[in-house]
Order: C-alpha cells, then structure tokens, then sequence
C-alpha cells in the first residue's frame, strides 16, 4: 500500500504504536502539541518540532524571506503557546539548495531572529545541509511549563464551553488569494499577511494556563474541524460548533462576499490561524471573558461546546439547525490536498 | 553570492554570528557535537540535529530501509557520544513522497528503533509531511552529561595525544564500492556495512568522559581532516597525525590493495566512521590505554598529538616526514561533492 492511500491520519494510527511503547507516567509522547518531559523545579520541559518543504508548505514566489523565517518559527511557538508553555530553545535545520542566493537566506533569518529576540527564543544550533530539491526547514523548540498549568488536549468535559482567540479563517482566505491568483489591494493584502505573518498566541496561553477553570487547549493548525476533532479524540468526548459565533474579521466577511467564498466552511476548515482553542468550565466563563477582555483588550467568544458524545461533532447553522460541512481540513497525503499546492507552481 | 560559491564552512561562518548573540554562560549552543544547556542535578540538557536527504545523504537503491532508520538514529547518538553524554528522547520529522510504501517505511521504523532500544532513548515524537522529492528525515536528540564530565571541542592543550576508538576509512571504502558499482563480495560487503549501519560510540564516550585525563573530544563525521581541524579551531591549537598510525581493518588494507586506493587518504577523508577521537594528558595515556583496552577489548591507538602552532594541522608519512593529503572533506555545497552522490543515481 502507497501512503496517499493511508492518507495523512491513517499513517499516524498506524505508526502511533511505535510511539507509545513503555513510556513512564512523567512523561508524554505523540498526541498532543508538545511532547512532555520531567525538568526541574516543579515544571515539565516542552519539545515540539515542524518540517516545511518548498512546493509543499510554501512557494518562494509567493511569501517573502522574512515572512517564511517568521513563519516557520512562529507555527512552532504556536505548539508552546497551546501547551500553555514558555519557550526557551530553537534548533534549525535547513536543506539549501546550492543555487540559493546568500542574501534570500540573510533576509530568512532576519526574519526568524526577529521573533525569536520579540519571544525571547534562544537560537542556538541545528544543521545545514544541501538539498537537490528546494528549500527545507526543520524547527525544534524547547520551552517549558509549571507542572499543575500545563493544559492538554484530553482535558475536556463533558459541558465545557469551546472559546476561541481568534479570528479564524483569514490565514485560510489569504491562501486562496494566492493559489487562484486574486488581485492584491489593500483588502487581500491584510488575508495574504495573516497567512505569512501568524502571530503565535504565547501571552494568551501563558495566561489562559495560570487559569483552573481552562481545561483543555490546542492550537489552530489544520482549521477547526480537524483541531476539535483532536480534542474529541484524546478527551472522548464530542462536540457542536455554532457557526454563528465564528470570530471572522469585518475584512474576511467583506472579502467573502466579493469572491464569493463560502466564510463559514473556510473559517472551520481552511486552518493556519495559529489561534488557541480551548475549553472552559461554563460556571467561570464569564469571570475569565470579563479579566481576558480587560486584559488584552480583546474579545473571547464562545463557538461551542463539549458534549458526552464521543467523536460526534454538530455543526450549527441558522437558527441553530445541524449543518454539514464540506472539506475535511488539509491532508498532506491526500492527491487533492497536494494538488492544491502543486497548481501554484 | 550563491550558495555553492560561499560553500558549507564559508556558509556557517557567515551565519555562525546569528547564533552566538547574548547567551548566558551556561549556555552553549553552536560550535560542539552538542548544544549545551543547563538542566537538572549537576547535569546539563545535550540537544543535537541532523537532516538526512535522499539523493544527497543517501541513495533508497543503496541502503535498506532498515538501515537507514538505524543510520539516521546512529548519527545523532554519537554527537551525544562525542561529549561523553547519555542519550534520552529522540524526536522524528518525515517528509514522505505520497507514493512511498508503507510497508518500507515500516522497516525504516523497525531499524531505527530497534537501535533505540538497544541504547535506552525514547521515542517521542515528531512531524509527519509530504514531501514532493523523495524521503527526508530530520532527527533531534536529547540527552544529558554530567557538568563536571562534559568533553568539548575546546579542551585540547599543545602536548597532548590525539587517540581514536577507530576504525577508520571502512565506511569511505564502502561508500566507494557503491558509487563505483564495485563487486560485492565478502570483503567488500563488510565495508558497506561500515557505511550503512555505523555504531554510535555510547559506551566508549561515556568512560572516556570519566577520566579527566580525557581533555577534548569530537565524533568522526566527515573525515578526521576536517575534525580535527575543528578541534583545532575551537582549542586554538595545531596537530600532527601520524599516518603510520591510523588504525585500519585488514579487511580494509587488502581491499585498497585490490581496488588501488590510497587508503591513508580514504582514512583521513572520507569521513562517516562515527567513532571518537580525543585528546589526552600523555602522562596519562599509558594507564588509560591500559584500563579501556582491558574493559573494551579494543585498541586505543594514538595517531598524533596536539602542538601549539594555531591552526596547523600536519601529516607524518614515512619516516615521520610531511606529506600532503589531496581531498579535504566533504562539503555539502561544493559542486564536486554534490555530484559525487548524484553521479550514482
């Protein structure tokens, strides 16, 4: 059998077993953003590590040196941030191919220091090798988290209210910009940024973590139908999505309605927000929303909940009536998945 | 200025600069076979990384799957080895073409970690990804050394000997028989077995860091030219290798007889014996030669010693007299050493 046939998740059930065997109980592998680690001093040691290819993750043509230094870093911070971690170490390893200019791979790391000076990240090695087939970058980052704060994916409740940093779907529209070619003005412009220049949410992690009532959490990867999904899986548990209640952008709504994108299916499923999703108890709701608003002058908007219904997820639409949604969020083993990348060469 | 005109040493030296801003003084990051930081106990956290590309690293119609999940494992260890340091978790990124079997990349998994097994490291975790020109694996491990034991590249001191776990140049001859298409055969099937499933020194590295007599200590990568001339760089020293000395299988000095090779050549420079070389007190030596030849069953030949000329590094031929070796290690972005590996395929 090919991979494509196993398809990206099919792959990690098969090869999960590998991952899983004889672990002590202080730590954790595979399963959620980080794996977890005894350190010192009452907290855990964080690693999380991300591969992006040339062709596959990103197109040279179309994002900037220091937006993909930026970028291939912050997609990992994200990972901490989720955990509810600080980071401390990155490690780099890079695939060059040899007709790469020196100043592209100058303006890449400019790119990359800044936000590591801006999180406090220390770079402190990696490998470089040659690559016969465009750029390649690995990250690893080493953070850490105080034990009893750490928040998993498997720590939901059955009750519990799906709240959201936001926004969503813009990364996933500013893709769309770029793969079909859209007219760059000023309201594509700020899509296509919020696709290169993710923000990872570390501040909001590290705050929702110092907070009890915050039981589980992740990051917006792969867009929300696959990130619930995890949750559901690793906290048997199910869950409805209230598409009402999306966190979009005034410029998404706008610029959904020019090109005729169906906002709520790219919102749930385009993913690469790099926002947090977590869950709360609905008793302390409120109290978190009220310091959080006051905190970082920014809304939290409830978009869901948990149910004790293991691995169902309900989507809501008007008048809160079940809807179905299309795309099943990004395989990278999937012909389709890749195609979409590949049309963009 | 591309790439492959900076070439690898030029291409670390220009970015070497981005890595060594502001660290604290516990904190060592590029510059050793590990980065260094502190962790728990009296003891310091290793991190180490190194990618792996097909048709740059290796050829899939050369090496068996296992083996090269053995290999990719086996070159990370002995950076762990090379500072005296004992292995603990090992974190995976894949990039994997869709149209990969599964079933080889079962028996990737299968060599890699039976060799993790052997050696105590967990398996954690990692990134899977689809990569559109043939298989990568980028391999990040953690270890830990105890302060006071860690060897680093910067200890050597003029006068003291420079000693090898060896053997040398077996993996070089194999990498050899391939590129050439040479027979296989008995004698030439053990040194491609040299090449495709190296040892990473563990053992040998953790009781060598025992004994303070022990000052600087790298792993054989790419050819004791180059290394030793790291050594050189970080200790602010020169050396001598004595040729006569270097320890050699039979195996290997009967097929440089058959295949015409000048195999002190092939021994200094062809690099990927994943042994140890180190340098010790000389008033030392004789006691631990004695104590390791005794606990190891192996030699432990001196092949020169450390001066005091700054970046001079010299080899004795016969009679103790200077001579010349032609190749200079492998250099990723040179095109000559590119081609070599694409020649083959």
């Amino acid at each position: 059998m090919k991979l494509h046939q196993l398809g990206e998740f099919g792959l990690i059930h098969h090869f999960a077993p590998r991952f899983l065997q004889h672990l002590p109980p202080d730590i954790q592998g595979i399963g959620d953003d980080c794996a977890i680690m005894p350190y010192k001093d009452e907290h855990s040691l964080l690693v999380t590590t991300d591969m992006l290819i040339e062709n596959v993750h990103f197109l040279t043509s179309k994002i900037s040196p220091e937006d993909l230094g930026h970028k291939s870093l912050a997609v990992n911070l994200s990972d901490i941030a989720a955990m509810g971690g600080r980071p401390l170490y990155a490690f780099l390893s890079i695939g060059l191919p040899p007709t790469l200019e020196v100043s592209w791979l100058d303006r890449f790391f400019d790119g990359l220091e800044k936000l590591a000076k801006e999180e406090n990240v220390l770079l402190l090695g990696g490998d470089t090798t040659s690559s016969l087939s465009g750029f390649i970058v690995n990250i690893v980052i080493l953070g850490e988290a105080k034990n009893s704060q750490i928040k998993k994916r498997s720590q939901a409740v059955a009750g519990d209210l799906i709240c959201c940093t936001g926004p969503l779907g813009s990364s996933g529209a500013g893709l769309k910009v770029l793969l079909e070619d859209l007219p760059i003005d000023e309201m594509t412009e700020v899509l296509v940024h919020s696709h290169h220049h993710p923000r990872p949410h570390l501040k909001e992690g590290q705050w929702l973590a110092a907070h009890p009532a915050v039981h589980a959490m992740i990051d917006v990867s792969d867009g929300i139908d696959s990130d619930v999904r995890r949750l559901m899986e690793q906290s048997h548990c199910g869950a409805e999505i209230d598409l009402n209640q999306l966190p979009l952008t005034t410029n998404l709504i706008k610029a959904s309605e020019r090109f005729g994108w169906n906002v709520e299916e790219l919102a749930v499923t385009a993913g690469e927000d790099y926002c947090l999703l977590f869950t709360v108890d609905p008793k302390e709701y409120f109290q978190l929303q009220k310091e959080y608003e006051t905190y970082f002058q920014s809304p939290l908007p409830v978009i869901g909940k948990i149910t004790s219904h293991p691995l169902t997820l309900l989507y809501l639409g008007r008048d809160r009536k079940p809807v179905t949604i299309q795309k099943k969020g990004f395989d990278h083993f999937h012909k389709d998945s890749l195609s979409e990348v590949q049309k963009a060469r």
